[in-house]
């Protein structure tokens, strides 16, 4: 997530360096054609790109709008693995009878809680896990999880074991078993949510008709001005046409927001947030600080 | 889901060959009457189309944000559908008390979801889904299911049946019955709401509309310039003409996503990981390879 | 629904008869006026009528999103009766216990769910319902059901007595009666949404903006055109508030779907299907065929 | 909520008799300025009053959109408040006993559940609430409710106790308890909604951006016309701007629903047709007529 | 939140002040460039800076909408933290069985629910949190909290304890636990809502993306007017961009509503409506009057 001090020019720049460059080259092309053909005579009414950009600003504003969806909509998932987090320990601090292993179980849940946010954040971004687990599990059940091809849906399996053996050892009742066990539906909702904007590819289709319509755009400016300025009408298709391509970059990476670059769902931050509430709650010892953000955006 | 991956020109081109020579077709008549006609002298002012197009790119931006919506909400279907899966069969586990045949009766769950799963997509896809449930369940087992109208709600009431034997041979009580039928309820919705969105055409009307304003813009555009160049009117009004039937096509393919073609909803893919995720958690052996992407697309 | 068949043009061009008839002797008006009154120096910049046509679009984009919405808030609350009917049988053969009577006690919330779904639509339609409640029900229940002024509602009250009677006769526990009633709470939902739709007019005042935005459009466009070509000027006002109209005419048809009309819900479809699958779930005598599609709808 | 009436002409124009008025007095200072302060030589480029119209007809979409959405999600809450009276009785009606006060109990919850529909809008609308309490409670229970500054909540917390009363005599189970005590919660949602669309004043910053922008737009448009027709350009002003400020005042009126005003959700119908339902449910005597709607509008 | 009140003009002015002296120095930079360097004969069409303008009314659409999206969902979060509160008391008065500390039980949930309101908004501005918490909680069990990071989540968790303790002394049945447990993951959801919306900074590539434009807008429009007047052209490119720059603002200062500014949600107003239900619900002494309206907004 990008934080609100000042971002390097050079982050808005790379983006559409490539695409800028190119678009320069086909106006030059363009620009080249028309004066060498003599093709001078053609002029083109102004209004008819305007339609064409009125047009690429429609879709714009929906390739913006569904990007921006999808991008709270990851937010919005790991908020509510921040809130069902508390609820799942304050539920079980509230289900567990006194006795003297209570500590140890709650302190074992809170763990595997925190391994799960963390590696479900590491599975998406597609780093290592195996730190994470062996941060916060006994080495062999770290071990044991990483045979798992869904590392994040195992620990969920061992959170159903473990309240399972609570209810065998009678410390749960039938109805407070079946709770628990929605919260852990819960918890699997909010993965399956994030898988889904993870796997799922933007439909390629409005990327290229964007690309279409762009190009159609820069092709037919250059025959609407009167003027003999060619060096304008390069400059001016380039700026507006890098303008646009700067929205649809901007959409682009907002609608990824599990790729481990700036504009990413701050995952880690949240997770270490989960932490420092659960191990608070929970009275498990040390606490972590919380997370310094880099530069200019929180992973 | 159209991939990643570079997609060839055809696959774009072959959706607008037949609309874009139409066009084509209609701005030559209309070209070729106004010079035989000696309409000459008619000029519309160009503002005239440009509204037009205004009006058009309106209904474009309506037609692509609710198709947009369609695709979504068919993902989010079978989003749901992964947790309820993985959900329902970690309830089981959890629910089911010891006993010798526990993983026998487990197995047969996890092996008639995974049919579910498969056959639904191949219900909303029209084809034979015979193999997959011969696949996944008992011959005689799969013959019956055959005989339904409705197979994958055939298999939903077999899960039913099953959970009231648990029921009635004292292995889940009343509210572990009651919790594992609201489950049943839940892949009902996204059952349902796969189906309708499959069986909604989307509102003809509007496909209508559309048409009688690009013709009426194929029609006047010809009318507002000044110069002779006849053959350039004709290229213009092809070019944005095809644009906007390109769009209107792109979001045509998005709204139908069972149709058994590259921009599906790849139903199959996410059957198959569903199989792998619920082998895994039960420890039923013969666990598939992830599917491998066709070309630039998965289905 | 109106389906991917032809469509007779005659049943796009009646919604817009009148209106197209009434703005063409509007514009006829004008422009005789401004003929005969001597107004030809009065020019307007082609600028002001396009402005007002920008706002027209945006109010026609806004009165179609909406219309639309209520269109599929309206199909997702008949899926939503189709996915709760599967649900209801379901869960009342998974909680009966074996009997002497239990195929009899099943039949019967099989025969009263399909009256239900059938004179839910007549009664949304304004039909009469007597004839679907002699279909399903005993001659004397149905007669009692016509007593009542709110007959869904009635059945559905039928429903929850016949669910008290089992509880009373201890063929249900207390939680499966509750799991079964909230059932019948969601199918009161559906219902009430229907009721919402059919009951809310939308927003007349918006119906009145627009009008007044298309004749003031009309009433200008005439004074922007150089040309003495009067005809040309009531053409194109005409066709271009005849589309503008068309579109609030679609809207119009779709934002009222449940009016006996082709671009209805297909509400006598779906309880068909209703009926087909809940007929083959419990095993009930006399399946029907699905219902056949009239000319290019379905109702 | 306005009916399918005709509406006389005089409520659509006296909502902007006085901004309409106000436009053409700014406009007639304008003009005048520019005519003796000589300003005539001053051209400013018609395209620009376009461009501050597009920014404010988008303004204006955004305004009647979310006008729209409060004014639709305040018939929803009061379309949840039938579904969940309806719901709330059916559950009664299963879930009390037999016994010789049966009817006595149902017959209560019936007359409070109404008075608290009607007293819910006659307070949104604050209005006098006390002839509705006297009307469906006895006396002293009805100035015992007066006495709390929140009425409507006042009447849900004696639901609550008297449920709380059947609780303790052993005509409610546990569980049925608790399923009814979440019915109220439903209520008490619907209720809040209302309160929040009430009680939270649409961000006023963008009622003046939009004046700020309109009036920018009357006081530009003058100079762009270089006829010598002054009486022209205040007429166009007045007509372009007042059809603004209509739109503006009809996204107004819609977003405040709870206004005692002809555009209000039709409270006092939706509590009468709820009056008939469960009276008619309930077989409680003197089941009232449905409201008559009024001219043009229903209350 | 902004009052229906007369708005200081400064209100509006103070937060453009800077922008518009930037963009009016960078037009009189851009004239004085184009005058003294001779490029009075570059002239551009008037279409490309409308086309920018257009684009930039759809960034500024899309903007006001998303951030009036997180304005409102601030503002139903406090809607569902007042119906959870009274629900949450509500329950609790039918759940709790008569006795002798049956009150003082009561007042103490009402108490702590009144200090987490209260608590929760001053968390959200960063304000001090332990005069409220002083005013509401016994001394020591305020300093207690006060040791908590997250001193809203520990007044829930100090709630999950108190129902923990009345279970342990059989004044609640297992069921009733569980119930009024998933009121408190309900306020759980309702903070965590809050904090996503605090937390979460809008994508500041929008923000850029803007900025570009209107640069752009500020550069090209000045080489559009054919007259020679230089000062109308820094008038209307600083109207303009100042007209476009205040919609931004507005959007910014909406999309923030947990600041401690007038545009603020009313979080102190709102607690203390909830104060004063409460309160008067379980007939807890000393119920304080309604908040007061400040001079033009209520925090």
């Amino acid at each position: 997530m990008l934080l609100d001090k000042p971002i390097p020019f050079i982050f808005f720049f790379r983006k559409i360096r490539r695409e800028a460059l190119f678009v320069f080259l086909f106006a030059c092309m363009v620009v080249v054609t028309k004066h060498f053909l003599g093709l001078r005579f053609l002029t083109i009414p102004i209004a008819v790109p305007t339609l064409i950009g009125t047009c690429i600003s429609l879709l714009l504003a929906f390739r913006t709008n569904q990007a921006y969806e999808r991008w709270w909509e990851a937010r919005i998932a790991w908020g509510s693995i921040v809130n069902d987090s508390r609820s799942f320990i304050r539920q079980l601090m509230l289900f567990i009878p006194n006795g003297p292993d209570r500590d140890a179980i709650i302190e074992s849940f809170v763990r595997r809680q925190c391994a799960w946010c963390y590696v479900l954040g590491d599975s998406l971004r597609g780093v290592d896990m195996s730190q994470h687990l062996r941060e916060f599990l006994p080495a062999a059940n770290a071990r044991y999880i990483m045979t798992f091809d869904n590392k994040p849906n195992a620990l969920l399996l061992e959170h159903g074991m473990a309240i399972r053996q609570l209810y065998d050892t009678d410390q749960l009742t039938d109805y407070q078993m079946v709770s628990l066990s929605e919260l852990l539906t819960k918890l699997t909702d909010s993965m399956g949510r994030c898988e889904r904007i993870k796997n799922t590819v933007f439909p390629r289709t409005y990327t290229f008709n964007l690309q279409v319509f762009i190009y159609l755009f820069a092709a037919i400016l250059p025959f609407c001005f009167e003027a003999d300025l060619d060096v304008l009408d390069v400059l001016l298709v380039t700026l507006i046409a890098s303008a646009f391509i700067l929205i649809d970059k901007s959409a682009t990476q907002l609608q990824d927001p599990f790729e481990n670059k700036p504009t990413d769902t701050p995952m880690t931050t949240i997770a270490r947030t989960i932490e420092i509430n659960l191990k608070t709650m929970a009275n498990v010892g040390a606490v972590p600080q919380k997370m310094e953000a880099e530069a200019y955006y929180a992973l």
